[in-house]
This record gives structure tokens, sequence and C-alpha cells, in this order.
């Protein structure tokens, strides 16, 4: 039987998702806690998260074919885990779905604040745009990814991906219990696509580049417009969308 | 000259405040800060933090006769802190302020959250009561603080406090932005007080306790009525007030 989980974790203290040897990773963690209940399973999810980033619902699935049901199987595997992954959800799914084949959609959130002085408390989990930032012009920037484009100037080299073009449905920024978050919902990233689009929306915020910045690197593709990859530790994979499911 | 300087901190990774030999405490940053600004200088803070308590305006007083200005001073200080504690506040005040012995009035906030399993992004910043929580209970309980009591009921033994009467001005639980907040405003705190009235607090939002239950505990003094202590990574002194300053 095939399992969907929703995985909630805090990317400080890991290598990315991932499993490599000798590191702790978010993929290593959950199969060993995994492999405590089933033989052998191995977790695949929608894609990896780099070093550093955050999920609140990261989506992977695994086969099992023991006894426990799936809030069994939730309640098992969190007993295992570390503190900083928990199983927020889990459910089975037909044997044809695939947690990275299958996402049609994926969300993320890039959190920012401003102030006069680097926040103690906020460090770890946002990023500090500087002591203002032009929200507005942010928002009208983010609204310019909208659509098909081809994101080469987007992406740092060392991709994969064979393609560069992705479809953006929705990428905003807007005020929200005291921080500015820049929303994204896309078909899919490319490798640390997020990150690039919030280091040049932080400039925009700043005053240093503008909204047509960003066309042109649309349009040009040329990655040396956008120099920036904001930092992981304020990047939340939010959400994975499936069809049907 | 005498300054007054308001500082954040994340509680996390120090011993509290007080200095004390071998141990990485928040007055022994401070102090070392300001060492390489001024010889000699000792910081008094207007009370303690216990170890991983945070703050988001801890007040402090120093003597310093140097020519730097305040807002020198400040930015000075910020570049040898640790990024885990800003000073974001810096004044000069009258030779007879005393950050400790001058404070009138101190704001605690204990941040809590419901949730059908522990959070690992939470974790680090936040308590949680259980699945559900029933907020207006909790800030019934809450407002039977209000007013002069005798609050030997809620202190661990090991206290210099002479005296266990305190002034509280207000306190309540509320929902915000996602959050149970337990906000409280008095005239001063016996040792863990905030955090064994949130324990108290998270009972009754559990329904263990009701408010009668706090109410007897005021009227009796006895500790074995209020067993918690909540933990302290949940905890922030917001705010210190003085006279006139």
């Amino acid at each position: 039987m095939r399992y969907k989980i929703v995985l909630e974790y805090d990317g400080s203290a890991f290598h990315g998702w991932q499993r490599q040897i000798g590191l702790r990773t978010v993929q290593g963690e959950t199969e060993r806690a995994l492999s405590h209940i089933s033989l052998g399973a191995s977790v695949t999810a929608s894609g990896r998260t780099d070093e550093g980033v955050h999920a609140l619902g990261q989506v992977a699935h695994f086969d099992y074919f023991g006894e426990l049901d799936a809030q069994t199987l939730a309640r098992a595997l969190n007993h295992w885990l570390p503190e900083d992954i928990s199983v927020v959800g889990c459910s089975v799914v037909p044997d044809s779905f695939d947690a990275r084949k299958s996402a049609k959609r994926k969300t993320y959130e890039y959190v920012m604040y401003t102030s006069p002085v680097p926040s103690p408390l906020r460090r770890t989990r946002e990023c500090r745009i500087g002591d203002r930032a032009d929200v507005a012009a942010m928002n009208a920037a983010a609204s310019r990814f909208v659509g098909t484009h081809d994101f080469s100037a987007f992406m740092t080299s060392g991709s994969s991906a064979k393609t560069f073009t992705r479809t953006i449905y929705s990428s905003s920024v807007a005020e929200r219990d005291g921080r500015i978050i820049f929303r994204i919902t896309g078909s899919g990233f490319l490798y640390n696509m997020v990150r690039i689009m919030a280091g040049a929306l932080m400039r925009v915020g700043r005053g240093e580049k503008r909204e047509e910045d960003i066309e042109r690197a649309l349009s040009t593709g040329d990655r040396r417009l956008m120099p920036d990859v904001a930092p992981p530790e304020a990047l939340y994979l939010v959400s994975v969308e499936y069809d049907g499911i």
C-alpha cells in the first residue's frame, strides 16, 4: 500500500532534504524513523529542500505493507522522528501516486521584516530587509513573476533542470502579523529560484532595483541581473498540491 | 553619565541574565561588549531572566564617561554584541535612575499554541497546550490574578524575595496571529511566577483545572495546588516601565 505523508520540519539543523552519507538530512531521518516500523522503506518527497529551508507542508510517499492504519502509522513515525520533524498528515493513496511526479502546484513563503537593527528573535526564521521597505513596490514587482516564463535568470547553475520554463499562478508581497511575506505558487521551481526572487524583491523594497529590472531579467534570462540568493532560514515550503488527492 | 539601554535577546543559548563564571549569560556578553568601549563597566538589568527566557524589551543601565553619544554608543555595542543580543534603544538618564530599583511595571508574554502534534517550527519559541484549548476559560482564570495578592503559591522556592505580595495591573489570555498569548503586567514578579501561572492556565485550557483552583491557590498560598512550571522558551519579557523616563 502506498502512503502519502505531510511533513513539517525546522530546517535549521538539516543538510537539506536529500539523504547523504554522514550528514543529517530530513530524508535520512524520516527513513530511519520508518525503518523502525517497516524494513527497507525509502521515502520520496515532492522535491528537495535546501540546507536550512523549512517546511510546513512537504509531501512525501512510501510503500508500507504492515498492519498499522494511517493514523497509527503517523503516530508511530512521530514517536521515532526527532523533534524537528513532524508528520502532520498521513493517508493511503493509489499506487500511481508519486509525491514528486504527481505534484501539480507548490507554494512557498519567504518571510521578511524591517527594523532599525537586526532582531535576535527573528534572525533564525526571517530575513531583515533594512530599516524600512516599500511593500507596494515589492508587491508590484512580485506580480511580474505571474505567468509562464523562462526563469533562467532566477536559477543557480548546478541545477539538473532540462527546461527553464515554469508557470507561476500567483505571486504577491503583503504585510501579515508584523511580517512582510512573499508568497508564490507555481507549477515548479528551479534551483534557488524562490530565494533569488526574494533577493530581488528585497532590493526593490530598499529602492535599489525596480519592477522593470525584474521584467528585463525575465526577458533576457541574464542571471547577472539577479545577483542575490536570499538566505535559506526565511524560506518555507508551505504546501504541495495534487489533482484529486 | 548614566545610560539606559533596551535589549532584545534570544534566550536559547544563554544561562539566563546573570553573570556566572564559565557560563554564557546575557549580562556577561553585554559587559564584554561594553568593555571594548569603556573600561570596567558593569551592567544592571531590571531583573534577571532565567535560562532560556527571551526578552523583547529588557532594560539595563550602566555608567559611561567617554565621548560617544547615545546613538553611536548603541551602534558600537551592537557591533560587539553576539547576534542573539541587540541594543534596540539607548538614552542618557539621570544618575538617580536604576534599572532595577526604579522599575515600576513589567510586562511578560507567554506564547502558546494548539495542534494535534507538536510543531517543529514553533517548538523553540512557543509552548503547545494540546489538540485544542478553551481560551475563554483561560482568559477568565487569568483575570483572577489582577489586583494585589500574596503570590506564595506561584513561586518556586529558592527565591530571595522577602515579601510575596505583588500587584498585577492586567492579565489576559487572547488569540493573536494564530497564537494563544497570556499577557501580564505587574509591579514585579516572584521567581518563576509567570511560568507557574502559565502552567496553571494551560491546565485550565485543557479542562484539568478551573478558575476556582486559581482563586484557592491565591487565598491559601499553597504551592502544591500549582505544580507546573511551564517551559522557559515560550516566555518573553516584553517591556519594563519607569516613571517619567
